[in-house]
């Protein structure tokens, strides 16, 4: 049970003429801050604005037509969620989508336009796998985990995938960490086609738990706690992303709430890129130098810009 | 004295490692709220943060290396000015720039960061033909016209040429005017390439120069007055492009400040790009319904996305 590069390759099959080939960006001014050259893949241009739409639009389409077509469920702060229903709704099936009461409204609103049913819940008091059980056992549909499942793992490599055969080798690659499913993802394409690269995870630094599991050499969980970056709000690692993240990842280092948003003015100014908190978690590692890759030719996931006029707003102007 | 596809393809070729091949974006609502199959050409996303380059490069490039070596001149509100400055940076040449009291500071600042010397002129009361005349004539240097010349027409032919060949034939091409280069070049391009393509340019309300001569049959001239949209302030169509767009323009329409900002605020909510208000004029166009392009393919030029996060938020918070 593991995910291979000809796992990645059957994905972006599956995945063309649906995803955008997202493009690589550099900026002269972020090479001097970084004091690197810095090679930006930018999946807050993918459709549905994150890169969650490879992953799960692979593994909707590899659940059986019949079983599939009575609808699917799903559970997700937002950007998971947006691409269950829009990979439904591509797929002539519906999404009933359980999202956290704190949810952003922006990522909601675009669920609920895309035609999924909404069923809320309280992330701090309710166990969020409890709940997504009673759903899934009340409805009767298949389930479309988030990130610890072999399908998705192989639908978020090929962001990496088309990565690395638009830039060549690098010498790291820099991947925001919730999950888990991306970075596991990119570090399999990374091991076959540019197997020196370092693997660089980045998590909120209130929500570590993927750096705290590497350090102790199992899973380990972190109370849920307040962070900016709601996509990067998992407590414990993925059991199957874990043992691919345990032998491909270098190290996972972390960033704050105001690093986050620092990263977003350097996108906004110097890519033109709208991001969201959780998806420049690792380009602010880049910038605070917790990720070092000075000298080096390096890669980074802007992994969404699901963002908003308003929230936008408010993290950037503290209005 | 014209400019073919070949000259157009020869500038692809010069410009091959130094532009960015920006992507083509689509979206769902966008779709929606135009009616229509509408292809983004991502300009703002292009080095130097607008389509500028392609021609400053293309120019400089032309003048012979003995010419160029002691410097060059340029006169520009700001995205030309940044485009010769970073052309000659990267060719090993110095550029002086001459450019408005009143231009965006952002801009102003990128320019002064490339390494050139600035010189400012008072847009309303200087006659801008006199000033830069006086400085070339004092300096000795050649002279980087923003758009009325044939290597810059080919450089900006260039966008659309990656447009063409991404995506292949469009019923409507909608793209900014102000002197009338990129139109022009993109023209020559969808010619050659989609004879069928209506080419649509759009300008600002108040300084709707183009429209005015394509009505007269003649090139006249507008006042100079106050607009959102600094990168579209020309006020009389170029020598060299007016004859190529009368020949190529199916017509000019206009679009509002208040539209500008509205399209400014629908690409950082649907495509998750930052745009400045003489970018998004084609995509205004489509949103307000002025280019009529109901049940078509379209194509829209986003030229640029030169805004900063200050000026951002006065144009869409109103603060």
């Amino acid at each position: 049970m593991t995910v291979t590069i000809d796992d990645v390759r059957r994905a972006a099959a599956v995945l063309d003429g649906v995803t955008v080939r997202t493009p690589v960006l550099r900026s002269d001014v972020l090479d001097e801050r970084v004091g690197a050259s810095v090679l930006v893949k930018c999946e807050c241009l993918q459709r549905g604005g994150a890169f969650k739409l490879r992953g799960a639009f692979t593994k909707i389409s590899s659940i059986p037509e019949a079983e599939r077509a009575r609808g699917v469920v799903a559970v997700s702060s937002g950007n998971h969620a947006i691409a269950v229903a829009l990979s439904a709704k591509l797929l002539g099936t519906t999404a009933t989508i359980l999202v956290p009461e704190d949810a952003p409204a922006a990522k909601i609103d675009v669920v609920r336009s895309l035609g999924a049913e909404i069923v809320t819940f309280d992330r701090f008091t309710e166990d969020r796998d409890t709940v997504i059980g009673a759903l899934v056992a009340e409805r009767g549909l298949p389930f479309v985990p988030p990130y610890d499942d072999e399908a998705i793992i192989a639908g978020q490599g090929t962001a990496a995938l088309e990565l690395f055969e638009d830039v060549g080798t690098l010498d790291a690659l820099v991947v925001p960490v919730s999950g888990g499913g991306l970075i596991a993802g990119s570090g399999i394409v990374a091991a076959a086609l540019s197997p020196g690269t370092r693997m660089i995870g980045v998590e909120p630094a209130t929500m570590d738990d993927t750096r705290r599991s590497l350090e102790a050499g199992e899973r380990v969980a972190v109370p849920m706690t307040a962070t900016i970056a709601d996509g990067l709000t998992v407590t414990t690692p993925g059991a199957v992303t874990f043992p691919i993240n345990q032998r491909q990842l270098e190290r996972v280092v972390t960033v704050t709430d105001e690093q986050l948003v620092q990263a977003m003015r350097v996108a906004f100014e110097e890519l033109h890129l709208v991001t969201e908190p959780s998806g420049v978690a690792a380009l602010a590692a880049l910038l605070t130098g917790a990720a070092d890759v000075r000298g080096e030719r390096v890669g980074v996931i802007v992994s969404g810009g699901n963002v908003g006029l308003e929230r936008f707003r408010s993290l950037v102007y503290g209005d």
